[in-house]
């Protein structure tokens, strides 16, 4: 059942329901047009990864505003939300295995321009057995390993075997490559990052000439995230980046390190879980109503938003653990605190509707359109 | 928005579109007839917990073949759906916290017999207040905490004090304890259960003889889960039972050791997230179509059902990595594995739909009712 909206457009923020996944709309525009100033010396473009927001007005305001060219998903159920949405342009960085995925997909080709990963040849046949029985054409990527060691061929020959193989098949146009390197988005030090990216640019580089060689141009060549963007779009090998958390900020991301040692600050902080004190039964402890269900806990326990000293030392499925340290500090019953998630991308997830704030107003609410999006 | 359901009864389990969470009936009919057997020589009933199913339909199987007097939830959001669903008997074991939610549980009084805990003079008040207004009279029990150091009030005098505002609340009535403790559940050796709920159970057993001394008799004592209710129902203090987990099983209840030292073998594995290989890009390596917004990892990785020598490596949002040794397994593009879930509660909470699966075959197919209710 979907649930109903936490807040009305109008209200302050302390008489929103809660949980709720609140956003600052001051820090997210801030986010916006950081983005956009960084890139636009560089020549790359942002294509902007929806599996963060999971949100065609999201997505539509990182284009008006935030100049991107398009959007980026992992799976076909983001991609329907988006393309019901008016979004036009989507790549599915990810590889779509079975026939009813397929069909969705084609499905959506007549609404949006839609690209679509792969990394092996049964998949290239699949893909071309269901574009002929569809009677369409789709861009297809060949997906390159370049660090992460999860899905994609190694760069080089594998790489151009397999963009042949599209580029010989009759209802697939070969778009280009998607080289995404996960891991390097949360290496601490900037010197790790940039040892990680070089090797990726190194494998990416020589993919892309070997396939020019065989007479192959990639319109795309994707990848890139919130933590390395800035050294991807500066090699020149890289024509779209493919941030999605750099419109939110999560504690994690915020663990990063800049050259002089410092957390990364490119970024505001803007998405929050607002949470209510639900309890509190001693001095030192307050429990919250937002435990993992409401709060992404695999890149660790959120933050308490402008309180350093509480700190958020426990989730069970629905409570959330706050202790603290001396008398000077009360959190009362009833009180309404905001998390900095661990990880914004799976909290989005757990939510139907967005509320966003500003100067301590509702002033929109809108929904999650692909939560739980997962097929 | 709603996800469409991922199967029609009648197909075969391999057509299933994933991820999907497949519940297996016959496993789940075991569990249901399991937990009657063990409770029916102790007197303590089963008021099974909707905080791990979210589902009214789980709910009518739990009372009409499992014996359940009624159903347990930590949100008014949880409530309201299996009151919409027609369940008759629900106890919210949590503090409700803010005017609005607390109206929205008056409103359900209607609907059913619903009943709500509190650990906080302040809430009586609240609740009250709430309760007048609405022209409605709710159960109210108080929660102590006996082990968990999380919500409720000392057991003893605090409790009994607490207990007696209640009573003395012309819209309240007084209810019993609600005596829950959590941490015990997942102590791994029996000798450590038994110690916790020892001492919970000295707690219980005091407050409940001094309400009694001032006249207030508890019509409920209600707690224990699947990893110690048969500790709880022994003592003749409780009387009602909480578990949840005990319908599905999931990967951290079976990690609990019984007096013999070997793994807790009492409930079978009735609950898996189905995936699909999407790549499997060099040999000893596949990635599932599964990460942790399908399977929740806060209780550790999934384990792959039937596949001991295979493990779930690692966990991105969308992605799970596989490995495994040897060169005699083979893992193909395509192919669709059952995962058991670290933690059944907050996976169930990813999905909209339930896939039951008898004798390789889709036998039914029914809403997560719940899905996302955290208000």
């Amino acid at each position: 059942m979907l649930q109903t909206p936490p807040a009305l457009p109008g209200m302050p923020e302390d008489e929103i329901d809660t949980p709720a996944l609140v956003l600052d709309l001051d820090a997210f525009e801030h986010n916006l047009d950081t983005m956009k100033a960084l890139l636009a010396p560089t020549g790359a473009k942002l294509r902007a990864h929806a599996k963060t927001h999971k949100s065609a007005t999201v997505a539509r305001l990182q284009a008006s505003r935030g100049g991107a060219v398009g959007q980026c998903v992992q799976k076909v159920g983001e991609a329907e939300a988006l393309a019901w949405g008016g979004i036009g342009d989507i790549i599915v960085t990810n590889q779509v295995v079975g026939r009813s995925k397929l069909q969705r997909l084609f499905g959506l080709t007549k609404l949006a321009r839609v690209s679509v990963c792969v990394d092996d040849a049964s998949q290239v046949a699949m893909l071309e057995e269901v574009a002929e029985a569809a009677g369409g054409r789709i861009e297809t990527l060949v997906e390159i390993d370049v660090g992460m060691a999860r899905c994609g061929v190694e760069p080089g020959p594998s790489a151009v075997a397999l963009a042949e193989r599209i580029a010989g098949s009759k209802h697939l146009v070969f778009g280009g490559l998607q080289a995404y390197h996960g891991r390097a988005q949360h290496l601490r030090k900037p010197e790790e990052r940039e040892a990680a990216i070089a090797a990726s640019a190194d494998g990416t580089r020589r993919t892309v000439e070997q396939l020019r060689q065989r007479g192959l141009e990639c319109r795309v060549v994707g990848g890139a995230g919130t933590g390395t963007f800035e050294l991807e779009a500066a090699t020149g090998v890289w024509n779209e980046i493919q941030a999605g958390s750099y419109a939110f900020m999560d504690a994690d991301y915020a663990r990063n390190l800049d050259a002089a040692g410092k957390p990364m600050s490119t970024f505001r902080h803007a998405l929050f879980v607002l949470a209510t004190v639900m309890s509190a039964p001693k001095p030192g402890l307050a429990v919250l109503d937002v435990g993992h269900k409401g709060v992404a806990v695999d890149c660790g326990m959120p933050l308490v938003w402008g309180m350093p000293d509480v700190a958020y030392v426990g989730a069970s499925d629905e409570h959330g653990k706050l202790t603290w340290d001396g008398g000077a500090r009360s959190l009362k019953l009833g009180q309404k605190l905001r998390l900095i998630p661990g990880h914004c991308d799976p909290t989005v997830d757990r939510y139907d509707w967005y509320v966003g704030l500003r100067g301590g107003r509702v002033e929109c609410v809108f929904p999650v359109d692909a939560r739980g999006a997962m097929r």
